[in-house]
């Protein structure tokens, strides 16, 4: 049983009583526990407070939470479907369980130490779509893929340029990478050749969990952006380059992209965010009205002041703002639906690589080495972790996202 | 209840014993039923026979069916997850109840006239992926949409080029189409437009469903193919050609084909194909070991003779033969999962555009008009039927897949 000194977090933790992201864990290697919930290994939502991780479904059962069934699944989607008002009101009732001055007892009876579970996918991912909405990113990539072409494509500054990426192979943070086969053809040969990727790369993004679905037919606005999105977490889409650089005119990136996208195991509410709120660069183009989110409007700010780390082996290898992207989440949600697509809980969204103008904050292996590599080797280790302004000068952690790189196997 | 003289079906019935395709349905305009089984409105699993449905899982319960709980499920996805073998014995059972001479009062009273039951979407769609394997279509294509390259991209033989569309808006045949709105950029003007798609298309295609689920990591190679695949279906990938136009460099399509895509209510199964397989045209370039598929290794025939008709507002607009597709729906599943990215049953995969080499067999108005229009108008209704040879001079029909155009609502 842990101690309710658990519950009295430092004032600068990056996972306090601002934050309360939630996750889903199994608590296999956490020993006997004094409470029979989830005794039969079945996942539970947890909600992350410092170094612990809350068993949410139990506690809100033993407080009698309206809430409990809801809290007591086996994965995020049906809180996420529930709505923002339920979204709010379990978001009180948690900072109320583990602030309160009462019923501390009771609640670090269903506090685990981070270091005895394990953390699962915490929701089942309807649709992912990739964005493309750092202006430096793609400039960047531009430059490398189309070196005789403007680097930016005429549409770029007009619509958040997206795509839809596998849903299936959507998993959790720590989740080895293996490296994907496939073809790819070096500019000297004739024709393709088949075999593991040598271009290997990481993209830091971050992503958007869906919660409230829309109907076939309705598009969700710019104002809608809260109403339907649940939560942020950080995403590596680890990227085949020569596989991609092959095969993407003219679709776009399938296998160089398909085999594996990871992701924090905590999704933070968005109503976490709201100090991290920041304007998005100046526009160079007036906009379209539906993706119009200038200041006159009375649309908050659409930007999140997320800073972004990148480790490679251990070795902190780029910062990238999230402030400095030209498209943000609420335009993206809004020209995703406006051909009247509906949205489904689970559906998830990601930023593209975040980058920003200096050559210290750039997201994928690509930007960092000018297209020459190295990229990744088998046995490198990538984690990304991230935080962002919070009220009164805390600060929110994001779940950080981890792989290890394994040999590829032979078909 | 149904006279079991509805079993007797003409031997020229394209929805005979050969045939056996799954669906889900709703009796709900079919008035009192003499079987509690549904009463609930709970959608059951149907199998089509002449203009009946058979309700699978009340008539397999009725006759005590190992395979009655499967039947009895919501949705085709258990019965789809359960693996060939089961499929086969399913099919084998089934084909007995219909055909046999004994039991025909109590499998009558379990089919209900095509005309009184509501069809629904049969599974749940996990990922949804488009392939171009058509080379007519593709030079088509290439033709019009980039007037001053070649035709066809440099990998285009050497690969089935493919991208994720949106399963979250798979839909089933009857759906209305309502015109989607989006950015578009006519040649004349110097920044997008705003409103509703000029250039609404079609585009025939035969999709194929994922059973069998596979593990990340671990590809499912061309032999995989009877394994993991389900069944086949009709798909209308409806594409909104001047948004698409605008959006689809350098990422792909994605609002130009996201706001729908129709398949028909009718599922059949791949071995209901047998006598359909055929040899795919000559290849052009020899194809690396994954894709190879000429008949020197031992692999069964990786085409289909599937003959599609669409029909434009009742008159018959072209006849695409599928037999003419340069890329087997093998090869797509074989390339679609060598990087190790896994099928999840629900999995849909669709051919790509159907066209031919002559001017009546071309799967889109892109192509019937030479990229000139007319384009759908809204009321305009779209059907799309098939069938294939059967066994014995028989014929075996894909369901129809139909929509009809409804005008663009403001957003």
């Amino acid at each position: 049983m842990t101690d309710a000194s658990a519950l009295d977090l430092p004032g600068d933790d990056l996972f306090g009583p601002d934050n309360l992201p939630y996750g889903l864990f199994s608590p296999a290697n956490a020993g006997p526990r004094d409470t029979p919930a989830g005794a039969d290994g079945r996942p539970r939502i947890g909600v992350r407070y410092g170094s612990h991780v809350l068993d949410a479904g139990a506690v809100a059962a033993a407080l009698g939470s309206p809430h409990a069934e809801l809290l007591q699944q086996p994965l995020l989607n049906p809180l996420m479907a529930a709505g923002r008002p339920v979204w709010q009101a379990v978001r009180a009732e948690l900072r109320g369980w583990l602030t309160g001055p009462d019923r501390r007892d009771t609640v670090a009876r269903h506090l685990y130490p981070l270091s005895g579970v394990e953390l699962r996918l915490p929701f089942e991912v309807a649709d992912y779509v990739d964005f493309y909405a750092s202006e430096h990113h793609a400039s960047n990539v531009g430059r490398i893929f189309r070196p005789d072409s403007e680097p930016l494509t005429p549409n770029w500054k007009h619509l958040p340029i997206g795509y839809h990426g596998r849903a299936g192979t959507v998993v959790v943070s720590g989740t080895p990478v293996v490296r994907p086969q496939g073809q790819r053809k070096p500019p000297a040969e004739a024709v393709p050749q088949f075999g593991p990727s040598a271009r290997l790369d990481i993209e830091a993004e971050v992503g958007f969990v869906v919660g409230t679905p829309s109907r076939l037919g309705e598009p969700a606005g710019l104002d809608a952006f809260r109403d339907h999105v649940f939560g942020v977490c950080l995403l590596n889409d680890w990227s085949a380059r020569d596989i991609q650089a092959w095969e993407y005119v003219p679709l776009g990136p399938f296998l160089g992209k398909s085999f594996q996208t990871s992701v924090s195991p905590w999704i933070t509410p968005v109503d976490a965010l709201d100090a991290a709120r920041t304007e998005p660069p100046a526009r160079d183009f007036p906009l379209l009205p539906y993706l119009d989110d200038s200041a006159a409007d009375g649309h908050e700010p659409g930007g999140f002041d997320i800073r972004i780390t990148v480790t490679l082996n251990g070795r902190k290898t780029a910062e990238p703002p999230f402030s400095s992207m030209y498209w943000t989440a609420a335009q993206q949600l809004a020209h995703m639906t406006v051909n009247g697509a509906s949205l489904r809980t689970g559906d998830l969204f990601a930023s593209g690589t975040v980058s920003g103008p200096d050559p210290d904050q750039l997201g994928s292996l690509l930007e960092l080495t000018g297209g020459k590599g190295p990229f990744l080797a088998d046995g490198d280790e990538v984690t990304l972790t991230a935080w962002a302004p919070g009220p009164s000068g805390t600060r929110i952690g994001l779940g950080a996202v981890s792989g290890r790189v394994e040999p590829a196997r032979t078909v």
